[in-house]
């Protein structure tokens, strides 16, 4: 088969290999498409992410759909022919974290795409059943593979503690702060404000349930009160939470501002290793911040909600290209939202 | 002023009283709009429910909305004019349930239309000013009185932990049953299935948000996978929750065995006073069972719901009445949804 | 090896069979000691126990410790020789129970001594690596075998939301009624009130941390005031949650109506299939009612508590037996608590 | 009565007063003790804590014990000569905080001795009837006063979500940190490590419930693994939550990398404005960071912990003065635990 290889940073291949053998519980997936992400272009650009280093060829992509072409022993064969999204982790199924639910936390998992772990940009991959999630043929294989950016706005809004009422801040309208707010409008969340400095995401970010948009360079999110508009009285000001998708500090910043007493902040969007928070001001208001670190659990709710329209995924693709041309994808323009690469 | 005087069971007569007079931190409002609920029919008819008994006459009434026209000591008059949906109980504000936001459950809770407490079937009545929810001036009076078995649905559903990508079971096609079903689809469930004996009332569920109507008489819940059509698997049965609008024994034990292990069933609707249940089945599949009584903190996400759009309150309504003939109102047609009593 | 086999419904049988191996991921243990459950002797008396039914000859004891005496492939062999409280239920680790850490739950758990599963009265049970749960040494083997029980009772309060501060209503007297009373006081319940007929067993149930003890034949749980010892007022009446370890129905009816609203029944002993609850008394004030099936992420707590010496699980121990004299443990006394099989 | 005023930073003068009137539903209360907290101190010292400023002469103290000796209109007489202990703030019972039981966070709370409010090193203070909680006979003037203090121990453990088997870290051995080591104890934690510089606090932690302490100097919390006395495993490193008292950058950064991948981190202890926090470990570790800010629904379950024997409090006090000797109180010798005032 063939696939696309990463060597070094900023060096990409198309090799020939061996169509891998799907081991005791695992289904072999003949690739549909893959979404190129942003950890997918920091590995090409800079050959690392963190302590995660490039050091040995690596296969990018962790964003697959596909269909099933083989199964391993302990599987049932009738699974064959089955139209899947793929759950590119799969934990140890041992440990605390696993034992408890929250096997995003394992620190045995195997994810795709992670030194030394290769990814899914390759006409086929292996994977165990039961992260191969069954998708309706109404869905489309793009759909299917971003169902991945969906899960990661389902967790972030169950961490979140989103729900019907809720009022919602995100920052940065790239693809997943799209999702989190297209999210956000289907949990029922009345106030979905979004913030980008570009304005044509801030348009984007309109179509996909923001309620309000906001340019960052003169909107202050503490100074817009999401009540205004809809109980028709000034009320207090304050979100329930804030969902940066930006990584950049001074969203942060502006956004926990805006968040009321007991409110959330949630930090989705990877940025600096460290950041000078106001510790004071979160304590005397009691706001909870935390981060997301992939998903756990999301995939049931994901399939659902492609499957019933509630949510338009379709919707995000700007682009493919084939394997040959992964690079391309991982170099977009900034009016790409979400280039596609199908094997 | 004039209002509807409950003298006995079956014997409503319009008198004339003196206009309340707002105390302290109340407000005055003139009323719009009064929903009639089953309680009420229930005090008609009976002249008592339960232990609640009707030994002296009885303004019934406690959906109303209006405008404020007056205020008490130590409220804004700048709130002279404004258009509010009232939270007919106010409770005592000092109990262990009042400061842990558990209200409902106050001991010494003031509620309107419930024995020796008046109602809303008059021209006037006073509230405390924080159980006035401002409502914007597009929409309706007879929404803004619903907002509270609006209420009743966001409770049930809060109880029973709805959210994004929950298989929903509700039984009774009711206006609550209608109002549960439509909550359930503005926070993002998958699955949705309303079971009633009456066909209008199961198209009726379809437009408010079902995705699967059942006749009792032949569907069983137990048996219809709500995953099938939305995964494209056989999975396993159940749903994650089955909120009980019926108040009917067959109902709730067929809706009981629908509901999948570890999940919950809520019983909004009211029936016998006993009820023999599977406990062994709920023990071994760890099912929740619980109830609603009325609700707490719901109006501000009501009110933010009705003024989104993102429920439709008007289209329950199948009639109004003036003070005069609010005994109409309270001995409906089977095909009346919701009759407003407009004072 | 030898074990002890239940042939017939009172037919028990010492019989030599070949010593399992582990296979990959399981260890092999030395059976130091095992419980006799209350399930064990309704097998053993009857034959089964609702749909589980003996059909083949089946080991009994689901409650073992010991010692790892080998391992299988992928285990670290440095675990050889280490102690260990085994955990009798391994899930599938596959399905949506087990992705979210409700195993037991999981519908192809496998589960020590139940039809066809046999169970740990024996010289040697293999079983997975991260189901035999390290103890230390001055943790005896009975404790060890114990720490099953104490998990039945860690999780009916994690279902209870028991805390500190708590008011406990306890329903029988029993082993498991004794453990419940333990952990709440070990948790900081502040009122622990244990019910049961037998007046040794109430003592018992003193020196197990009950605050105060009732008669069911003469005492109404609803009368007793679990606030008026600590705060020196009458208050109000009711307990924050009510655990039953009795399976009776009079004893759940009396429970139910000393809940306060907004509290807690767990159903833990097993009685009748059906039974007739006040449910419009549940919902007027939004009791909470489910049971417990097993239990899931207890040990690791559990293990810590018995190291520590928080919870004293050898002064349950009544008697031991080896496995020649298994029917005696499975037809005790009334006297006995608890019976330890020595194979 | 005489009062102890704070005219300026470092100026104190005991000043005769009027006796407060209680006014409808309030208490008056004799004051029989009242603890000195760091905030005492701090106003004290410099005049100010952040925004509030004493602009106007202020009576300090808020944690006040004493006896009902009058009541106001629609309390109850029999409540007079009842001991109490006073929660001192009350808040508004009628904002969004108040409605859904996070009173604490009510932004019109009048709380004692926050600018403008006065507080109670007084002979009388007059308050809330349901915020003078009812303490029995046994418990004494000093520990009733201490349940404020208590109170932000619990307060923090809530929100820590500590439990039975819990691992807790605690950084600084004052009177709120040993009286967080013995509420976790008192839950059942079965690690508690508590830090501080000082030998002779470490030692007093031991006494309320430190099962290790740690000399931040030499020992880094985050290389302590609390599993290895109790389980016998090296295990995985990590505790569940970090509960600062310290209110110092570097305790809290060596706490935070000390926590488990999803626990927990209170920051109880005030200290700058701001501070650099690793985010992106907090993130890949989905660790949640929050902080408390006072304390709500505390009292019922602190009186019954003080009533039961549960917590000792009156350890904790080191000395006594009378209103005229405040100053020295306020300006306490390291070895000063807790100072009490007595009116």
């Amino acid at each position: 088969m063939r696939c696309s290889v990463l060597q070094a940073a900023g060096e990409l291949e198309v090799q020939q290999r061996a169509v891998p053998r799907p081991g005791p519980r695992e289904v072999l997936v003949r690739v549909g498409a893959v979404g190129t992400c942003g950890s997918d272009v920091h590995y090409y650009r800079h050959g690392r992410i963190g302590e995660f280093v490039v050091r040995e060829p690596l296969v990018l992509g962790h964003e697959p759909s596909g269909r099933i072409v083989a199964v391993g022993p302990g599987v049932d064969a009738g699974r064959i022919g089955q139209r899947v999204s793929l759950e590119p982790g799969v934990p140890c199924r041992r440990c605390r974290y696993c034992h408890t639910g929250s096997y995003n936390l394992c620190p045995d998992i195997v994810f795709f795409a992670t030194p030394p772990v290769d990814g899914a940009f390759a006409e086929y991959v292996a994977i165990a059943d039961d992260f191969a999630h069954p998708v309706p043929e109404h869905v489309s294989d793009d759909a299917a593979a971003l169902l991945e950016p969906l899960s990661v706005a389902l967790w972030a809004h169950r961490r979140a503690g989103t729900g019907i009422g809720s009022r919602v801040l995100v920052a940065g309208a790239g693809p997943i702060g799209l999702l989190v707010a297209q999210v956000a409008a289907v949990q029922g969340a009345t106030e979905i404000l979004v913030s980008d400095p570009d304005p044509a995401r801030r348009e984007l970010a309109r179509t996909f349930g923001a309620t309000a948009v906001l340019d960052p360079a003169v909107d202050d999110p503490a100074g817009v009160d999401g009540a205004s508009t809809a109980d028709g009285t000034a009320g207090r000001h304050g979100v329930d939470s804030f969902v940066d998708c930006s990584g950049v500090a001074p969203a942060v910043l502006s956004g926990l501002r805006a968040v009321r007493p007991g409110g959330t902040v949630v930090l989705v969007g990877m940025g600096a290793d460290e950041m000078t928070l106001p510790v004071a001001a979160l304590q005397s208001r009691e706001i909870v911040l935390t981060g997301t670190f992939r998903y756990a659990n999301t995939w049931p709710t994901a399939v659902r909600l492609a499957a019933s329209g509630a949510v338009d995924l379709d919707r995000l693709v700007t682009g493919h290209v084939d394997l040959e041309h992964v690079g391309d994808a991982l170099d977009p323009s900034p009016a790409q939202v979400k280039v596609m690469v199908r094997p």
